[in-house]
């Protein structure tokens, strides 16, 4: 490594991105074994892998005789996690948060969550109310979703390490992937995005004190402190005819059209007037001199769904979610190829947008 | 958190090692949700949660339909892990050290394992070749095992962070907990135990030029670079009539005989002379000047089983374990408390050996 920090890695050793890794390295070390999994138990039940590794979806899939089990595993950040390392998030908003991230996996499936799974390292120095109030955000997430947080590992580390691992299940043959969507699907959102993201960008340009002065503020921080995972939209979603992909936008916008595009095999046209835009995104983007499209399609774990639908379908799709109150926002359909944005005026342009990627060259705790 | 590193707390505000806070802390957060937790599908399918983090076995059991599905998270050590620090372990290892802790805990339970998640998060100077071998680790373990990797975390941090979750299933009501021994019973560990734990008190002794000219340092290593989850073991023991518990002894042999009096409710009683030892563990005593037993019994994560069988089945377990090219060992019996080491001219003393604890007294890779 150089002194300013960059990597010097030989020519033959590259350093890839997270996505590089996924797709040449994770896939293909798992995927010899996992082709076909199955296993049969004595009394005749058997266990079948559906998705593993290589579908890169949110969680791997099994079916247990009527049920398919979802699970997946999510890191989140310790102490490097920057609103928390400026004091705008609780050790409980921290465990609040995991428990989430992990659960919107399992609603990104479709599935109703079933359990949690938390790892909880701590530093040597990290008191009893410090730790109990880490569990006690775990707890009430937990509550929120309505699945018990069923164990894990505690222990002491150099520093505060938080992980989770969620579990949903579904009636056999009902979870929802990313790849599903066909040419003509209509392409939907559950709600404005970018919220996250913003949060960030307020404060990293204003520091803790001056941001708080935001009259944003308050709603930015919300998408950090009790962020909601769409358990309720995702369940309902699953057992609708017609809906074809599903994933959350824990990675951004952009990312998520980009990654339901790749593993359908499609591309999507986008609406820019239908994409949905929150205000208080659009104040941040104001400061930074970008506009609120693009922020509101740039890295940000807002753990909203962004979903596809046949053409035939999507009406009642959208009156069947009204029934139970749940508001989605048509965004654009699946096309033969190629990402695109659509103007009010017919012109067409790239997606805006920073998609997520582990880039190295950014700070760790926007990574 | 004064100078020289020592906790300084308020008396209000105690920083309890881990087995309090799982006691104190874990249980009562998770207790209230997890009871009687259950949910019911559109198709009539029912899940169950049988077993979650109150009962603190080493995994959470699920009861869906026919199949029991036992689910369990392990975090290892990252670079201060230190073998690995000291150039005894590669990253292949760890990987494959990730894989079998986390298949351990399924097997502990009388599971075969279904597959593993795993969180794999590295620094940013960390090589595609690098990061490929821990895979490769990952997954020449699950071969070993038979069960796939199926999916994960991948991403930066500011260090190597490496976690897991396994799944395992056996015929729905077979699992084996910690909580089954009565009185009477028979206590089984499946093979001499300390080895792990006998490796690190070599190296840290020695340093590594040293202790590699030692004559066990081969078979000390091999605990460390290529540990065994005994999945043979545990899922045979399903099946067995007259089995009453079970739990591997990643913590050592001592705590995890302390474990399952605990959880049981009974006490054991050892016989001294029946407790199997290594040759290495032996050799590496001499040198550390304690006796072979007590290095036998401290803190070691070597995947051993310990189980337990009724006095009435315990002839037939062995048999039928024979049977398989299976050795056990009859080391001692429940009693109705306490735990007591019998020498072989009948005096009885406390069991000796370091019991694992989450002691801040020490550097944190031995913790």
């Amino acid at each position: 490594m150089a002194e300013d920090g960059a990597v010097v890695a030989h020519p033959v050793d590259p350093v890839s991105d997270e996505p590089t890794r996924l797709e040449n390295i994770v896939r293909g070390a798992h995927a010899e074994l996992a082709r076909g999994w199955r296993l049969g138990l004595e009394n005749n039940a058997v266990v079948e892998l559906i998705a593993g590794a290589e579908a890169q979806d949110d969680c791997a899939v099994y079916r247990l005789g009527a049920i398919d089990l979802v699970v997946g595993s999510d890191y989140v950040r310790g102490p490097k996690f920057f609103l928390y390392e400026a004091g705008l998030l609780s050790e409980e908003d921290l465990g609040y948060y995991l428990a989430i991230a992990n659960f919107s996996d399992v609603a990104a499936m479709g599935a109703t969550p079933i359990g949690l799974l938390t790892v909880v390292r701590y530093p040597a120095t990290m008191d009893d109310r410090t730790f109990a109030s880490i569990l006690a955000g775990i707890d009430a997430a937990c509550h929120a979703v309505g699945a018990p947080s069923v164990g894990g590992d505690i222990g002491g580390a150099e520093r505060l390490i938080l992980s989770g691992t969620a579990l949903g299940v579904t009636e056999a043959g009902r979870v929802l992937t990313r790849a599903g969507a066909r040419v003509g699907d209509v392409l939907f959102v559950s709600s404005a995005t970018g919220v996250a993201g913003a949060a960030l960008q307020l404060f990293r340009k204003h520091g803790r004190e001056k941001g708080l002065e935001h009259p944003a503020a308050a709603d930015l921080l919300q998408a950090w402190t009790r962020p909601t995972a769409r358990v309720d939209l995702g369940t309902a979603l699953r057992s609708l005819d017609g809906v074809t992909s599903c994933q959350d936008t824990s990675d951004g916008l952009k990312a998520t059209i980009e990654s339901i595009a790749l593993r359908s095999g499609v591309g999507f046209e986008l609406d820019a007037a239908s994409i949905p835009t929150a205000p208080a995104v659009t104040a941040v983007a104001g400061l930074l001199g970008v506009d609120a499209l693009t922020l509101t399609l740039s890295d940000s774990p807002d753990f909203e769904l962004l979903f596809t639908a046949t053409a035939e379908a999507a009406a009642e799709v959208e009156a069947q979610l009204a029934a139970k109150g749940i508001e989605v926002f048509r965004i654009g359909r699946a096309v033969a190829d190629g990402i695109r944005l659509v103007e009010p005026d017919g012109a067409g342009r790239p997606l805006p947008g920073e998609a997520w990627r582990h880039r190295t060259d950014l700070p760790t705790e926007l990574r």
